[in-house]
């Protein structure tokens, strides 16, 4: 058994539990948190009862170092950037939940978290962990940027059509639509039960900080700087994010192309299931589960494209594609772990 | 007083009751129904037990000639036309909460609805019923083609900026996010409350009925026909419609202008509220009233703009927008029955 | 117009302004706040903009005294009595929406609250503020404890039976099931969205503080101690208590009785609606009105006699509730501002 | 292999399949429908894709016969009897998830479910199918009668207390919350969006089918017949159902034998939990999983007994519980594709 280690005690810590509680390979033998220290982590989350009896302790690097082959930073921005620092000399691979090593730029992170990076150096090791983009790339690494949870449902349809050439890279219009989940556990204001339910809304219009993570990986597929925008919701649900990505066909692209290249792409994955024709996502089909669903239309006269993208927020969102990439790095089975399907009704 | 009459006995049949019921100077007199003919229409909503005692009817338009002032027709498309019929010749004012006199192009309302228009010569002398658009127009006339609930949320915000030529009427893009009840009352599965509690999906995408409403509006605003997509979601919510539209401003329209021309457009209006800049609408904030929230993005640099529109689809989307007009038709005050604000939280 | 103050901005506090907006004859003049202080209160509930334009502003009870007739007090427990202390002597009555005045025994005060009651003097001048049991005593009070959401509940439908002696006194079960905004506007981890979401639980069973005040109303009904268990549970909504009482009917009693006594003392309330025989409550058919309605189950054979009440807690709950109060206080028409209908669907 | 077929296509069907597909030992060969004859079942259900390829099939028994060691009857009521009928003698061991091997009485079944029973004679044969309370037999039979969701979240609580003598056997009031799913798919008023979303109502007060189903189990438990009043409430969720159940101690019983008695009969259990002191359960943690979590509350002044337990309906309470049904049928390790853990959050 590889045994990894879990930085945090928030929603994706949980959930990477839950999840590794499948695991045939991996176990999880610590769990750090602040909050929480001393009390056993079903205590915190009772649905791990009889799945996990760790329990939350004062962080200490030297017990990773010792104990871990892998460990998850599942903490706010700005925190996980020097426990990386520790463990990556001792040969202790991290995968960060985190957002400090998914941009290249570091002026773009400082301008977007408003924080100087410590260590800009460590942003070209990292390996953004989209395994459907960069498994190969992820297999050689030490430190993973498990990716945002609403780029990796932009990022998952978009780029294969923008390094077909199918799509213009301009006039890119990305409308997503969260759960409550992907704010985190911390009660908050816009958290609050009757903030949300029965209601729904924008936010972080034109100023979210997962828009130039998005940015980046289209312009890398495209060749060149995409102009695009991206618009998330707030949704009165749990899990779940849909985005819907309004797009046009290239002059000299066939309509038929969109759905060719995507199920060209993605027949042999694990997680990603393209729809067929008529089909359209719904965030439940996913729930819980390591599955991004993909729906297309293509409206032939206007040569408007409209791809639409499931996931579940906390899952190929965040822990379990954290997961995915640890099998990678680990040299495991890709699901090992993941094989669940969505809860649906 | 005045006497209304309406026709079906639907979700919007119930919402009109409930709002005439604070109404000071007309009443309704008469409800026909086909699934519920001789019930009490409190028995059918219990909420309107002391509200309303009105027994459900086989429909008989001569009942309605002598007794009414005015009738809403609260029914499916392709009904409303031969009633129509029968009651404008006798005086009787109709205001149709369907679709049937909305679409000025028969061939359209054929493409659309599936049937040939029984009398097309209607659809010039029928109004179409946004207030703050045509009020001059509804106050002259006898037939009102209520919007869809929609098009209320895309062309209130568009319209303005459209005429005053501060957008581009190219690269339109309007993305709907609507709660349940806009789907009407009958058992159906995608009304069924699994398959849309705790998820969300879009539907009708590219094919819904709403979209050449919209477009038919803002060609007319822009002068030309615009270039748009309409894309609509179903959310877990009973009420409520947010929709997010994406434009650009014209190379020649300085980027103040947005607010400018839709502050200046609707200062006076009893049930439109251009938000201050930094807010953006909630639906729950509009919850059950005739209101509807505008609020501004403009991204100075890219020249995108993000509009955001808030209403409630029973209210200002069909019942409260149908009573508005009603106000209109009959000479009363436009605010007369619809002074609530909206339920929060 | 009467003129009003309200101490405090949480929900109570929005939902007064709401319902106050449509008074006929009675303003509210004055806010206070301690997080809000200098911001617009449409600003804090932008569902508010176009209703009030008062601003938040730090407590000073001169000003009450000079401006106001009455005040509402809707803060948390343990704040409102020294301010009553300062008021009433001035001749500003007051209506308080929370705890300090409900318990008219203030060693149970201390037990359940786990503070000494400043003033037990004030229990005893204080008048619990249901106006269907004490509207005479209302009329003539300065200071009304208005009684807690479970408890409004708990206590319309079982005092008539138990003062008629229908019902017995013992084995009482009162099961509720209560919406999430009675638990107040701040952030807490149980009232976080994915903690309610999508679940149901119990909460404060055997402990809750509205206990003591149902057995209070109840005893006093019945002429002696009753022996009764209530247990509170959260369910996934916004507003709404339906409560599920468990009684038996005296071995001396008709069971024909219970609707016939309800329906008597029910008959000329404005608030109260009896259901008739087979329909049972749905919280959604009181939504944001001042309605309580009651259904009514008689096991003739196993004389089991089941009651189920609905109402909205921010409403006939709390706000609802006080200006209901406030009318009676000030010689207005009972119902004046709250003849809204619930909103359904 | 085992080779199994599940006759009906329903939420507990898919349940099933989803569950099925984690399994190690045994695989869906069949599934028949009436309604998606022809359909592939991923269609049906678009979350199955990847999990199930099984096409939907017009029922054939002989293909069962043949091809099958189990078979699920997921079937309305009044339609398996028929079907086992025909299984049985040929070997095929059937467990039917609906009622009609539930009641032992057939007087009862006829009058709730007014029907009179075909094959009297096989509801001694039927086991009850509650592992926790039946094991032996079960292993043993080769048709059972797989428990009602409301029943699983009763008896489970009850009958070790009851056998115990622990509690006493009158007064027992069971008071159930649960989500829309136990409703089935077929898109009915009751289950529409609109109707439960944002409310909560009582139904089937006094006269539910499940009534009669947990007071035949508790009364063989309590060695007489109990005396017990049982209402469902319809809540805003999905999956779900929290049972809380009103009881008083034995005047001869200790208080503290109420945790010791159920904490020693489900400690060797894989999907009891029975929660620490002053821990309540909540449905979320249990979601999608086959587990049922038990909370305790003592009240030693009063001897009233509060217990809670929760469960998923569709897992616990239908799919899960019959796929434990089956592994001890088949003679498999009983957890064998039930091992998840709730979903939360």
């Amino acid at each position: 058994m590889f045994r990894v280690g879990i930085v945090g005690d928030g929603y994706t810590a949980a959930d990477l539990l839950r999840l590794l509680a499948h695991h045939e390979q991996a176990e999880a033998v610590r769990i750090f948190s602040t909050e929480n220290i001393g009390r056993r982590i079903d205590e915190v989350y009772p649905h791990l009862i009889g799945f996990s009896e760790l329990i939350c302790e004062e962080s200490n690097w030297d017990l990773l170092k010792e104990e871990c082959d892998l460990v998850f930073l599942a903490l706010p921005h700005g925190l996980s950037v020097s426990i990386a620092m520790e463990l990556l000399p001792a040969g202790v691979k991290c995968v960060d939940l985190g957002a400090d090593f998914r941009l290249k730029d570091a002026g773009l992170y400082e301008e977007y978290y408003e924080l100087t990076h410590p260590a800009p150096e460590l942003l070209e090791e990292a390996v953004y962990g989209l395994p459907e983009i960069y498994r190969e790339e992820i297999k050689q690494a030490s430190l993973i940027a498990n990716p945002g949870c609403f780029p990796t449902g932009a990022i998952l349809p978009l780029v294969p059509l923008l390094e077909a050439g199918v799509l213009e890279s301009s006039n890119l219009v990305i409308d997503s639509k969260s759960g409550v989940s992907g704010a985190g556990r911390s009660p908050k204001a816009s958290s609050h039960f009757c903030e949300v339910n029965e209601g729904v809304k924008a936010y972080g219009v034109g100023t979210h900080r997962h828009g130039p993570e998005i940015a980046q990986e289209l312009s890398r597929a495209a060749g060149k700087t995409v102009e695009m925008v991206f618009t998330p919701h707030l949704i009165p649900m749990n899990r779940g994010i849909l985005t819907t990505i309004y797009a046009r066909l290239r002059t000299t692209a066939d309509p038929g192309l969109v759905r060719l290249v995507l199920e060209e792409k993605y027949r042999n994955e694990n997680f990603v299931r393209v729809l067929p024709a008529g089909v359209m996502p719904h965030t439940k089909w996913v729930y819980g589960s390591n599955l991004l669903d993909i729906g297309i239309y293509v409206d032939e006269k206007s040569r408007h494209v409209i791809l639409v993208s499931a996931l579940d927020n906390l899952v190929k969102g965040a822990s379990g594609q954290a997961i995915q990439n640890m099998n990678l790095l680990l040299g495991l089975e890709e699901n090992n772990g993941l094989k669940l399907a969505g809860i649906h009704p």
